[in-house]
């Protein structure tokens, strides 16, 4: 029966897409609808997406950031003011045409971003640099009119947070958009043990409407990347089209510098492909909803069940925990709970509860230790965070592991011919070589690294002088 | 200075509707937007929100709900299935016709509620009793195409938390309707202040698609009466027509019952209804973003800054506190903050330093006391606790002076004549008499109570055997 269960899920090896989708629809994550691409997102994951927020939103209001919230709909007139961002967007919206009986005047977008309705906010509220800085954050849905739809990953509807903040200098601006890049990279490491690479997006690659678009970039088990979050310092290209000034220390009116970042229900996605093995998701500790799964053995024998509830009753003060007394064979719960990715199981039945001791079982390793009933508080707490760190360096090391650095174009193609990686190489500048890269091998550039290493001097595509060095994959 | 900042407040009794208007946008709850009908929350509003949610939140998941995220767009063909649920949205809800530059070729409505999709969903997962109850829950934005819009109490797009159940009995299905009904109505009562009434809905004024709906109605400052939530039974009407079916303990396939629930930014507006003045706002502790502010008084004087930190430093392990020191004028500040509602300021000047105390100002009632600083914490606690029951008194007391019991439709005209009332009268449960009653004083049936009480044998309106006493009133 075991085994029956477990082949349920496609191997990743054979094919890492149908793997992916087995995963997300048999944990329970994810449900379809008729809606097309857009997604259910059932309540296993939505606590996850609960864990994540919780976190995130307590250290945007540490920074000195307040919630708000800006309507759905965004007239088509105020999302045209500003220029690059409408043709970004544009094509990739849905649009309101009636509403009720009536038709409308005037086409409403559903928000894909909110940058112009925050701006026309901002307008109307900010006066004097005593106004600044602005710093607002909204928790919502957009959407984007995706023709291609994944779970998580991209969806025609998402969950995120989006902030919006105005600043009396460019350099207060690009300071914020660094900031905040950070909290997110300390969120996907420190929270979904997710390493992630720190950098700037080409021209080619940033924000419809940004001057600087900063990203973390995650390597995903098949060797694609992901982009993880974004954070952009957007100059003063929609304080201009919207006019949003103020009075400056020195009395002159001047244009806010601005900045808009987000984090998204793709980052589930994310951690599903990092951490996920063949048995199913592997859910990082500090963000499962349920951190440790008590299975009862031959729980009709006498005790069993009332040292099992008490176990669960010890242990639900530190941990998320859940029990399974249902009648079903531990075997089949083994399973279940393995796919549904809780990183602990404790088994306990008559031989343990004669020796005082209950079996822990570890997600990540399989490992099965056997621990005194006395310090399973203790234990299960240092394992759980045992599971956070190893998670973390088992990450890191594949990514290590997937990297390959590379100087001429010979060996870029080599290094994605038999499966997808991270390649490093020197990059001109040139959008063209970017293009051309791109036809050649399928990679874009992921992002200009924070951290550079010179590889060489040349250019990987054009061998003019480069000072660059990119990260490309093919990516998610 | 002071005097001509209160009056940039319309007062109450010169115009009720300009004064609420005044009051949410001079206290910088919301600002307009170019979206007809949409608001957007600034800080100060979306604070207050929060606390309702969180606390709500927090009721909704001890009595065992899930929360889940469902798409924001509904196909045209599942809005229809259900055939009163449609009728009684199809005339307010806005369709979404293009995606990027493609025509849809059926039509998306953006929800109104997601009766449908829950019965989607729960189509594809019921099968078996064992899969009963499901008891779900959302927070998400819902948009209902309305003509006549005024912030918190009536916009095109609201937030809200919909809660969706399913049931093996009907008797279940109706004690949770119930028990939610309860929820909300202690979250009006106690975190908002606000007296309800509980009752069931009638016919003509029951949710489209529902058996019964359960209600819990308020009333506001000027006589009218605002439905701050509802609860509905829904039978078996949407499991029959989505299929939503399960094996029974006996074997046999049956259709579930089910419950919808919904809680919204409303309250928000009845909050400010129901306890503000004309002096601005008035915001119960409990909710409260900020429950004090510190004002410094001669804060140029050596050594009040220093304190009036300190003092901050010290309530706010205990208390939300903020200090105002900029430079504007104490009185300007006082205005301000009373305007804001912040329940309790506190000043400190040069004088209270050398006397050991604290000047203490109630929000609700302009008394002033003075404390000494050796019980500053204690007495907070203690006045916060005292001004949230004290608006709860003073707004019951409100709602029973402006009740009345009528017997005949002379009675009923005359008690709406001067005034918008509350009126208790008997109804012989013909929506007949109901419509007439509407016409001829503008009154409708706001909900049969809970608590019954026999104040004659005959309907109000046509004389015939009566035994329902139903509240009357005109409403928002
Ligand atoms: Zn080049
Ligand atoms: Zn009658």
């Amino acid at each position: 029966m075991s085994k029956q269960f477990v082949k349920k899920i496609t191997s990743m090896e054979e094919d890492f897409a149908q793997w992916y989708t087995d995963v997300v629809t048999k944990a329970k994550l994810i449900d379809y609808s008729s809606v097309r691409g857009s997604m259910i997102i059932r309540p296993y994951g939505y606590e996850i997406w609960e864990n994540i927020k919780s976190e995130l939103d307590t250290k945007i209001k540490e920074t000195g950031h307040e919630n708000v919230y800006m309507p759905l709909f965004i007239p088509e007139s105020l999302l045209q003011k500003e220029k690059d961002h409408i043709e970004g967007f544009a094509p990739e919206v849905a649009w309101v045409t009636h509403g009720g009986q009536e038709e409308l005047q005037e086409r409403l977008c559903v928000r894909p971003t909110s940058e112009v309705i925050f701006a026309e906010h901002y307008k109307n509220i900010i006066h004097s640099y005593r106004d600044l800085p602005k710093l607002y954050n909204q928790w919502s849905n957009v959407v984007r009119w995706e023709k291609t739809t994944r779970p998580f990953l991209r969806t025609l509807e998402f969950l995120w947070q989006e902030g919006h903040t105005c600043h009396e200098t460019e350099t207060e601006a690009i300071n914020e958009a660094e900031k905040m890049l950070t909290i997110y990279s300390s969120i996907c490491t420190e929270l979904l043990a997710i390493p992630v690479i720190k950098g700037e997006k080409t021209e080619k690659e940033k924000f419809a409407g940004a001057k600087i678009t900063y990203t973390v970039e995650s390597l995903m088990h098949d060797g694609k990347a992901l982009q993880t979050a974004t954070s952009h310092f957007l100059g003063d290209g929609f304080a201009k089209a919207f006019g949003i000034e103020f009075l400056d220390r020195n009395g002159k009116q001047q244009s806010v510098h601005q900045t808009s970042w987000g984090f998204t229900t793709r980052v589930i996605g994310a951690m599903i492909m990092v951490h996920g093995d063949n048995r199913g998701l592997v859910i990082p500790p500090k963000v499962a909803p349920t951190q440790v799964v008590i299975i009862p053995i031959a729980q009709h024998k006498e005790g069993v069940l009332d040292q099992a509830y008490s176990l669960e009753k010890r242990l639900s003060k530190q941990v998320r925990i859940n029990i399974d007394a249902s009648d079903k064979q531990p075997g089949w719960k083994f399973n279940e709970y393995e796919m549904q990715g809780v990183p602990i199981r404790l088994e306990i039945g008559p031989k343990d509860i004669a020796a005082d001791q209950v079996v822990l079982v570890r997600r990540d390793t399989g490992e099965k230790l056997t621990i005194s009933l006395n310090d399973v508080e203790s234990k299960t707490l240092e394992i759980l965070s045992t599971i956070q760190d190893n998670l973390y360096m088992k990450a890191s090391k594949r990514m290590a592991e997937k990297t390959t650095s590379v100087t001429n174009m010979q060996g870029f193609q080599e290094a994605l011919q038999i499966e997808s990686r991270l390649v490093k190489a020197m990059w001109c500048g040139n959008t063209s070589c970017e293009d051309l890269i791109k036809e050649k091998t399928g990679a874009t550039s992921r992002c200009i690294p924070y951290e550079q290493e010179s590889i060489s001097d040349k250019c990987v595509y054009c061998g003019r002088k480069a000072d660059k060095m990119v990260y490309w994959a093919k990516a998610y």
